[in-house]
C-alpha cells in the first residue's frame, strides 16, 4: 500500500472548456489515478496515467454482479489560488465503509487521501476559478476478476477521476419540487442503502423518471417496510425546519451517512439552532404544513450543497414551502458551507484540506 | 434490430479442458455475440467475433451506476449429438422485464433466441458430452456512456459468452444445508428483487459469506418488511413440501421468476400433486419440520436444476429435512427435467429448441 505512487504524465493536454458551459460528468481532465488489488499483493502499483478507457474481460464480476463502489467530493480554487478538499477525510472512510458491506478489501484512507490532493495538484489547472465552480472528484472500485461465479471478485481496480463542473445555480439559487415516491423503494434495513454501491442508483432510475414526468426535480424516497417515513431526496439527505427545530431522518441503515448532511448538523448545533435526528413520516410533514408550521425544507449533498425544497408532491397533494421561496436559514447553510469551501470565510471545524 | 449477424471467426481456437475438470464459470468460448445501442440507431451492428477483453471509459454508467442486466441459461448435448437450448425465450422475456426496471431500452426478444442459436452453432463442439455437463450461456447488458449524472445511460453494450460447465453433481446429488438470513435482506417490494440485475448479487455477497461460516451452501431470505416470510434460496427459488403439498413463495415482486421454477410448478400440475403458490412463513416451515410433516424441500434454478435440501439453519434452531436425503420427489423433477433438456426423455411441454 505504501509504494510511490509512479506517475506518467500525458504528451498532449485537452483543450479547457469554457467554464460558464461545463456540464457536470461528461468531460474529464488529463490525468487518472489507478491502483491494483490482487489477493497477494493486496492494494499495489499506486499510479497516476494519461486518463484513457479501460479494458477488461468481458466476464468481469463487476459487469454482472455489480461489485463497485464510488465516492463523490470537490476540489475548490480560493480567491487568491488556492485549491482546497472538503473534508475529504470522511469521503475516504465511507469508501470503506461500502467496500465492508460489498465485500471488497478496504483501502488505506490516509493514504488515498494522499495521492488524491497528488492528482490534484497535477491537475491544479483543471480546478475552475468562477464563482460555484470545482474540480468535481470520483474515486471508484470495480470487482474485475473475469469470473461468473456468484462470489465476491478476487482482484480490483481503484480509480480517481476527474472533471471540472459549472456553478450548480447559475442563475442564484432555486428551489426545487420534490416528488415523493409511494411505488419504487431505494433500500431497505439489512440491505446496501446506507452504501455508495453502484446497484442503488440503477434501481432509482425508474422513480427518478416518474419523478420528472411529474414536473419534479427528484424523488423523496420512503421507507420501503411502511413506505411511511422519510429516508432522503434522490441523491441527496433532507431536512425539514418545524416550528423552528430542524429534523432530519436518522441513520438507521438504509440512509446514506452524507459528508454535507454531517456539517449542516454540526453548523447548526454550532449556532444554537434545534437540530434532531429522528424518524419522521411524511404524514407528519404534511401536518406541519397543514398547520403553517413547515417552515423550511431542504436537501444537502456535493453537488448542489443546500437544495432548497419549494415544493411536495405527495399522493394527490402538493404543498408549497415558504412560498416556494428559499428559506433563510437554507441560504445561511448554503452560504456558510460554500464559503468555507470556497477559503473566503473561516473554517472554524477544519474542514478544508489545502491541497499543495 | 434486424440487420443480420456479422461473423468474424477467431484464428486461433482455444484448447479445449477436460470435461472432468470443467469448473463453473472461468472459461471461455471462441467467440461471443455483441451487439451496441445508441438512441439514434437502437440495436444495431449484431456481430459474431472472437471472445476478446471489452474497452470503455472509465466513466461508463455500468462502472458507477451499475445499469447492468444479465440471464442465464445452458445449452445440452444429447446422446445422438443433437445441442438443446431449454426454454431460451423465457430468458429473452425475462431480460426485457429487468430492462423495463432497469430503465435499459428493449430487445428484440425473438432475434436474441436466433442469435444465441447461431453462436451455439459455432461453439458446438464446445457443448460438452459427458453426463451433466452443459455449455452455460452468459447473455448480458451493460450501460456504456462516458457520464457521471446520475441518470440512465445513452449507449449500451449487449453481449452473450459462454462457458463450458461440469456436472454440478460430479458424485451424485448431495443435499444441502441452508442458512436462514435474519439480518441482511436482499430484496423488498418497490425494488429490484424480481429482475436479474448486477446489483442484487454484489449485496448478496456478505450474507453469502456468513451462510459459509455457518457451514451452510447457501442462504435463504427472507422478505424485506417483516424478515418472517420465504422469499428465495441463494440464487435459488424454493420449494418446501409439507403434508403432501408442495408450496413455493408467491411472486411478490422481490423474487425472481425462475425458469427451472415455472417448469416445476407445470411439473408437478401436470403429475396431479398439489402445488401451490402463496406466502410462507419461516414459522410455518418450522411448525411443520416439529410436526413431522415437513417431508421435502429443494431449491431450483439453472446450475443445478434442482438442489435438495437437507437441513435448514433458523436463529438457533436446526432442523434436518428427511433425514439429510434427497426426497423421492427432488428425484423425481431432477431426472425429468435433466431429462427433458439432455434429449433422453419425451418433452411433451415444447421446451427444448434444437440448434442445428
Amino acid at each position: 500500500m505504501n509504494d510511490p505512487i509512479e506517475i506518467t504524465l500525458a504528451k498532449n493536454k485537452k483543450p479547457k472548456r469554457d467554464p460558464n458551459q461545463l456540464t457536470f460528468g461528461t468531460y474529464f481532465t488529463d490525468h487518472m489515478f489507478m491502483m491494483d488489488y490482487t489477493p497477494e499483493n493486496g492494494w499495489h502499483q499506486p499510479r497516476i496515467v494519461p486518463y484513457a478507457p479501460i479494458t477488461l474481460d468481458p466476464a468481469a464480476v463487476v459487469f454482472h454482479y455489480g461489485q463497485a463502489v464510488f465516492e463523490g467530493m470537490k476540489a475548490y480554487r480560493t480567491k487568491d489560488d488556492r485549491v482546497l478538499l472538503f473534508r475529504p477525510e470522511k469521503n475516504m472512510k465511507r469508501i470503506n465503509l461500502s467496500n465492508e458491506r460489498l465485500s471488497i478489501p478496504p483501502v488505506d484512507e490516509a493514504f488515498l487521501v494522499e495521492a488524491i490532493k497528488k492528482l490534484v495538484t497535477i491537475e491544479k489547472d483543471w480546478v475552475p476559478k468562477e464563482p460555484g465552480t470545482s474540480l468535481y472528484i470520483r474515486p471508484f472500485i470495480i470487482g474485475t476478476e473475469p469470473y461468473l461465479g456468484v462470489h465476491p471478485s478476487r482482484t480490483y481496480m481503484f480509480m480517481v477521476i476527474l472533471c471540472p463542473v459549472g456553478a450548480y445555480y447559475p442563475e442564484g439559487i432555486n428551489p426545487v419540487k420534490i416528488y415523493v415516491e409511494s411505488k419504487y423503494v431505494r433500500a431497505v434495513n439489512g440491505g446496501t442503502g446506507h452504501t455508495k454501491t453502484s446497484g442503488n442508483y440503477a434501481a432509482s432510475f425508474k422513480a427518478q423518471e416518474e419523478a420528472q414526468r411529474q414536473g419534479c426535480a427528484q424523488v423523496l424516497w420512503l421507507d420501503g417496510v411502511e413506505k411511511a417515513y422519510v429516508e432522503e431526496v434522490g441523491s441527496m439527505n433532507v431536512f425539514f425546519k418545524i416550528n423552528g427545530e430542524v429534523v432530519t431522518p436518522a441513520l438507521n441503515g438504509s440512509i446514506l451517512a452524507g459528508v454535507t448532511r454531517d456539517s449542516v448538523i454540526q453548523l447548526l448545533k454550532n449556532w444554537g439552532i434545534p437540530v434532531t435526528e429522528r424518524k419522521i413520516s411524511m404524514e407528519e410533514v404534511y401536518q406541519a404544513h397543514a398547520a403553517g408550521t413547515l417552515e423550511e425544507a431542504f436537501g444537502t449533498g456535493t453537488a448542489a450543497v443546500i437544495s432548497p425544497i419549494g415544493g411536495l408532491i405527495w399522493k394527490d397533494t402538493e404543498m408549497t414551502i415558504n412560498e416556494g421561496k428559499a428559506g433563510a436559514l437554507s441560504m445561511k447553510l448554503y452560504d456558510t458551507i460554500t464559503g468555507v469551501q470556497n477559503g473566503e470565510i473561516d473554517d472554524p471545524f477544519g474542514w478544508t484540506v489545502e491541497v499543495k
